[in-house]
């Protein structure tokens, strides 16, 4: 266990494989179960419960007759279960923006992929309170007809494992391959692991920690903040109107300078201007960086719902690994059985390498089957998604290797 | 020239001096000055002139006869002319929130301390666009006879400093001791350094850079949206209404997160809720640290003004020290003949030890007298602030020592 792949890299990401190609998963459709009626409600870790909920789910490849070659695939905060391959339908889906470009892991999850879905199964399920499929605040909330909005209780990562666990087992699988996800969808695997550890044979963790940092917390009070006061908000009930989109906005433009490292916006903007190379003191936005930030959350504003912001944003502030071991770490990792793969970026400052590392710590002293590598990347958090060759030798080895990554 | 006091600190602020301490400037007033008018308008960078122009300055320690001891002390984007001492009429000045608590750097300008107000005649002067007594946007426009709002000039440092520049003049004294700030005051420093060689016999400029990064741009242009974006924003002229102070919240709340580090603020707050020690599941603040920003966010709108924030933190972003050399730094430093003082803080990340490194290095590499040191600190950017003794010796050493810090 130690940092291991010590290249710096600065590439451009690689082009999107088209529908055709033969490692991509081509055309896809997403599919959608009800997995919590009046009759089976869901009890959430805050005390209530709730039903109908619906989940949107998507699989590449196929289950084999055993059904024990699945490996769930875990969305971060702004994801959906569109982790791979293309959609015929965008429009008619109502996600026009994702007409031209395929799931936000493709370059993971295909034929020879990393998760290779010659061999495995690989399913991708949204996450409660999310606003693409999944029950969420945007739902119709039975009780009076209208959208949830605020009466849409809070949930967790808890909550979230354990919709998934009825998923899973409403596919009739036992024992999952595998859980992986990166960031928050990292935080979901290491969930797993505790919650249902017969369940799942590994658990691999990218970009993520056990808990997330104060200044992790921070960040995610001012973009909520961002989202309430924007008088568009209306306490949540703006369905009908134009909504907190300002607020939104700003949340995003925050949340996206988290995902990149300083010196990654530097190779990118270099302090340039907008138009030419004098200032034109100007309030207006003036340098490049500006502009994309600007141009990056009015596309998410088209595409996401504020209200999952709030609780998707509260389930990542909430979630606390140690909360299994009473607030003792350590005796956490105790409830572990399956094998471990934790990967981190060096240049991520939202969810710390020296935090995964010491989960890794933690759970080598407690004898858990561990691999920890530690990838030197200039891309901050964002690296999860585009680290693809180191990525995917670390997990091709750790999957069909037996485990412990051979590193110096 | 290399990183000294290696010493790695985690002590609690000191306590104020009081009025009546031995070490204190007592009470003081601050004092008002019209350096622009009619006849004799500012020049801007931006192609524009203004005036009138009053300024607000304060002055601790007496001039000499001479007038060759002054030290002027340059704010950074939220200070003011009130450095040092005490207010015995804060509430007729309409800063109550300054009753209770001296100057912001009266831990480093008194009787004994860095800057010896027994020896130094210590100068601190509010800058232009400012809502601090300065000519600013909420300041009378001639032309309408009603507040400028978004029809004040963007302003930049190098205005900034050529009308402190008049300041001095109009006090008699033809060349400073030095000129010294923090953060956006170091950056005034360095450009007095450039701008008026031969009026300013040293230069020192702490937790600061030759520019913003882009992250540091970014940061600014989140903030800067988050009070346009405010309704209550009204293209900047909200004088008469209750104005953007959402967004100006919003505005601080992120700023502050900025001027901490990861560490002190897990120091601080350990992931603490603000009610007993389990979580409240609710979308409201639960972690301290929420209720923490939002109460720095709420003081901060009573006593500040959001078109002065746009303002000030535009002139933050076009800072370039390497405009005086055409884009080139080296060719910039050559104008230099100041003797400088560098500090940073290990753990600063909006104003990053590694740029002050280079800075110091490219004045180094053109044979200019430059001392540098970076503070291990804990602190984040707010060190400047807080890293009083440390502070203390290098600036002692540096103004009475004769220059080259020895350091190992």
């Amino acid at each position: 266990m130690s940092d291991v792949l010590n290249v710096l890299t600065d590439k451009t990401p690689k082009k999107f494989d088209g529908p055709e190609a033969p490692c991509s998963v081509g055309y896809v459709s997403p599919r959608n179960v009800r997995l919590a009626d009046e009759a089976n409600p869901l009890p959430l870790e805050c005390g209530k419960a709730i039903w109908p909920i619906d989940v949107e789910y998507e699989i590449y490849g196929g289950l084999n007759e055993k059904k024990d070659n699945a490996i769930l695939v875990l969305h971060a905060l702004s994801g959906d279960a569109h982790a791979a391959g293309w959609y015929h339908d965008a429009e008619e889906l109502g996600r026009p923006w994702l007409a031209k470009r395929p799931g936000w892991w493709d370059s993971m999850i295909g034929p020879g992929k990393a998760f290779d879905t010659k061999k495995y199964c690989v399913i991708c399920s949204n996450i409660l309170g999310s606003c693409y499929g999944t029950t969420g605040p945007s739902s119709i909330n039975p009780e009076t007809g209208r959208p949830y909005g605020l009466r849409f209780p809070v949930v967790t990562v808890g909550d979230w494992v354990r919709l998934q666990e009825r998923l899973i087992s409403c596919l009739g699988i036992e024992r999952l391959v595998s859980v992986v996800g990166g960031s928050l969808g990292g935080q979901q695997a290491l969930e797993w692991a505790l919650a249902y550890p017969d369940r799942v044979a590994s658990a691999i963790m990218i970009a993520s920690t056990a808990w997330l940092t104060d200044q992790g917390l921070a960040f995610n009070a001012v973009s909520r903040k961002a989202i309430t006061a924007d008088p568009g908000f209306k306490d949540g009930d703006y369905y009908n109107t134009i909504g907190p989109d300002q607020g939104l906005s700003v949340a995003r433009m925050l949340a996206h300078i988290t995902y990149l490292s300083e010196i990654s916006m530097h190779r990118k903007f270099g302090r340039r201007f907008c138009n030419g190379d004098r200032p034109g003191f100007q309030l207006e936005a003036d340098f490049e960086v500006e502009g994309y930030l600007r141009h990056q959350a009015e596309s998410f504003v088209e595409r996401f719902d504020a209200n999952s912001y709030l609780y998707i944003t509260k389930a990542a502030d909430y979630y606390d690994a140690s909360a299994w071991g009473g607030g003792d770490l350590d005796k956490a990792c105790e409830k572990i059985s399956s094998k471990i793969l934790l990967v981190s970026f060096s240049s991520d400052w939202l969810y710390l390498p020296g935090h995964m590392k010491k989960l890794a710590l933690t759970l080598g002293r407690n004898r858990k089957q561990v691999s920890y590598a530690n990838i030197q990347s200039l891309y901050g958090h964002d690296a999860f998604l585009l680290e693809v060759d180191k990525l995917t030798l670390l997990v091709r080895n750790f999957l069909e290797g037996g485990g412990q990554i051979d590193s110096k």
